[in-house]
């Protein structure tokens, strides 16, 4: 990956217990554009509470980032440690103590191992001559099974720039905010205003439309840095430059996004809800996040049993304005009912079959008005529930 | 049970599969006051809106219920059905059509076998003279594992009355409506409007007070029927009876309740939430419930494990105004946190003890104002997925 002027190292603190990397940095040679959004939980970690108050400057340096202790629910103490670790980082990189985005993952309500971590700085800053994106990502995971990365180059003035991410998921996954950590970095130069309005559209088409367990974590965090160094000019809103870079980020974030779901905790399969003819745009995410987020529907998709009745209840209680006799259903091409009652033929046999895949699409017409919304959401499996019961063990 | 005026009739129609009797009729001799509460999911059963109907009378002598099949998303057809069957039940009994009460449980989506209830209907109702309620309570179970049943006697002018009640659950448990089915019957003489009133305010606080797995069907129904044959004057609003009236019905009611969440699919665990503290009694109930809808708050209780940060992170999302440095919670009298932090000392280890319990409490406090709520709810289970992927096989 060929991304200009960021430098990246993961150490091992042995914050949660020893034997992997759970301490990480990013770091840009010059102070880059950046914007996040966060938690919209009115539980914050300490970390979002000093990066909320960091961002406003709408620039950042450093991402100091760690796995194993969220470093939520720990009170003043908290905010004491995520200042003093951040300080530190920002001592030996000689940059100021707000140019440091800091941020968490991992079991709520116990303090941070602050001198570990402090003893973990220095080699931490040290690594960045030799270190790799793969590796922050690497560190930042918790019950995630693999890594998730992403990387797109595009052309601004015949320049070329890239895109790049790394996210960590796996629980606690659900809108209304990227819910999970998720960390972008790019090397064009983009307008400020722009950066900001494209990157809060990219994470509501992508971040905002996954689900895995309905669940709102404390410490989530979507930030993104732009430092420029690819050397074009500033992309602008509206300029022929503008469409490429919204669509790269975009793809960049969307596939983050999925790949969360399918690392979902337990997940078994990688479901596509589409809801059409609802309306209007937020009554028909209404009834996609109600299908996604149902647990009885989430088991029946894990036990491959084509029980489109239970979905249709989803969206009757979702909010969204529903006629039942207008509803209908399909898996892919499968049409399971239409207005309101089962399709009948061997729509069953067919159906079926459908649901032994992998990955397959739930569309739903509510057959209303012209309203559309796209989610992504995994099944619920026995493995979700012996993931989360023994999380702390 | 000696309650006045009711008779009771439980057959075998083979609704889903043959084997046990999934066909039950209550009759109360003379025309019953009644009234009810349904579902407000907009896909709502043939059989709720046909009761939904004939309940605007205020009055109900019989009540014609199946299982393993809810006659839900079936259309016009589905309609027939109801109207066909309680017309063949009034027929025989020489009652009104719209006398009859009509409800549903069981599969979503597919056609009542209308031969096999019409060929059923003529033994039901010859059974009516040797039944009893519990045959009912067993007949309308789905995946229960022990039928739900109810019964209390309190006097009014020196004259006995009974309220009896039976309800079927296991999934599908969310307030917002009785989510279930739930039939009380009453031999008292009660004022129509304080019936409507007392039958609500009750059903406020028992059925809309559990959750097990936060869906919500196209079934629930909560239907009341008094028909006076202990003989007292009625009993009116502000009376003396009144609380005694009052009490009764919510204890009935609140017992079958606790009955459906022991009894949730999968539960190993029985758990009050208490949430105090809060701005107003409406906060309390939107924390109280998101703590009890929550998958990963559930998974901890099965698994036995004191993660009060999980907890914590369900209030912030709640909606409910939250400061968490007021936060506090225990298990039991175990205080795990105070002003949202660890409590320290061996609150783990005795946290922990208290989760090992079959029944145990969980009190937050948000301290901030008096709203107060309580909630039941249970753990989740790999059982509850079990049950759930594999419903219709």
């Amino acid at each position: 990956m060929d991304i200009k002027g960021f430098q990246f190292s993961a150490v091992e603190a042995a914050i949660k217990k020893p034997g992997r990397k759970d301490l990480a940095l990013i770091f840009s040679e010059v102070p880059a554009l950046a914007c996040a959004v966060f938690t919209v939980n009115a539980v914050k970690a300490a970390p979002v509470l000093l990066s909320v108050e960091r961002i406003a400057s709408g620039s950042a340096q450093a991402l100091l980032v760690n796995s194993g202790n969220a470093n939520a629910c720990t009170g003043e103490m908290g905010m004491v440690v995520a200042r003093e670790t951040s300080h530190l980082v920002a001592e030996i990189l000689a940059i100021a103590d707000d140019a440091v985005q800091v941020s968490s993952t991992g079991v709520i309500g116990v303090q941070m191992p602050v001198d570990r971590i402090n003893n973990a700085v220095p080699a931490l800053v040290t690594g960045l001559s030799s270190g790799t994106l793969d590796d922050v990502a690497q560190a930042i995971m918790t019950t995630d099974t693999f890594p998730k990365m992403e990387a797109r180059s595009c052309q601004a003035g015949g320049i070329s720039y890239t895109v790049a991410g790394i996210a960590k998921g796996a629980g606690m996954i659900m809108p209304n905010m990227a819910t999970m950590l998720s960390f972008i970095i790019c090397d064009a130069a983009v307008e400020p205003a722009f950066l900001d309005a494209a990157f809060r559209k990219a994470v509501d088409s992508s971040f905002n439309a996954i689900t895995v367990d309905g669940d709102m974590s404390t410490n989530d965090t979507c930030l993104i840095m732009a430092n420029g160094m690819a050397g074009n000019a500033p992309i602008t809103a509206g300029s022929p430059e503008a469409d490429g870079f919204e669509n790269l980020l975009h793809d960049v974030l969307l596939s983050l996004a999925k790949q969360i779901v399918k690392d979902g905790e337990g997940a078994t399969k990688f479901v596509e809800v589409r809801v059409t003819g609802a309306t209007n745009n937020a009554d028909a995410k209404r009834a996609a996040l109600a299908i996604a987020n149902s647990s009885l529907v989430k088991t029946a998709f894990f036990g491959q049993d084509a029980n489109w009745g239970r979905i249709f209840a989803a969206v009757g209680y979702s909010g969204a304005a529903v006629d039942q006799s207008r509803l209908s259903l399909s898996f892919n091409d499968v049409c399971m009912a239409r207005e309101g009652v089962f399709a009948g033929g061997d729509a069953e046999a067919r159906g079926t079959e459908v649901l032994k895949l992998k990955e397959f699409t739930v569309c739903v017409d509510l057959g209303l008005g012209n309203g559309t919304a796209t989610v992504y959401t995994s099944d619920l499996s026995h493995e979700y529930v012996s993931i989360n019961a023994d999380y702390r063990t």
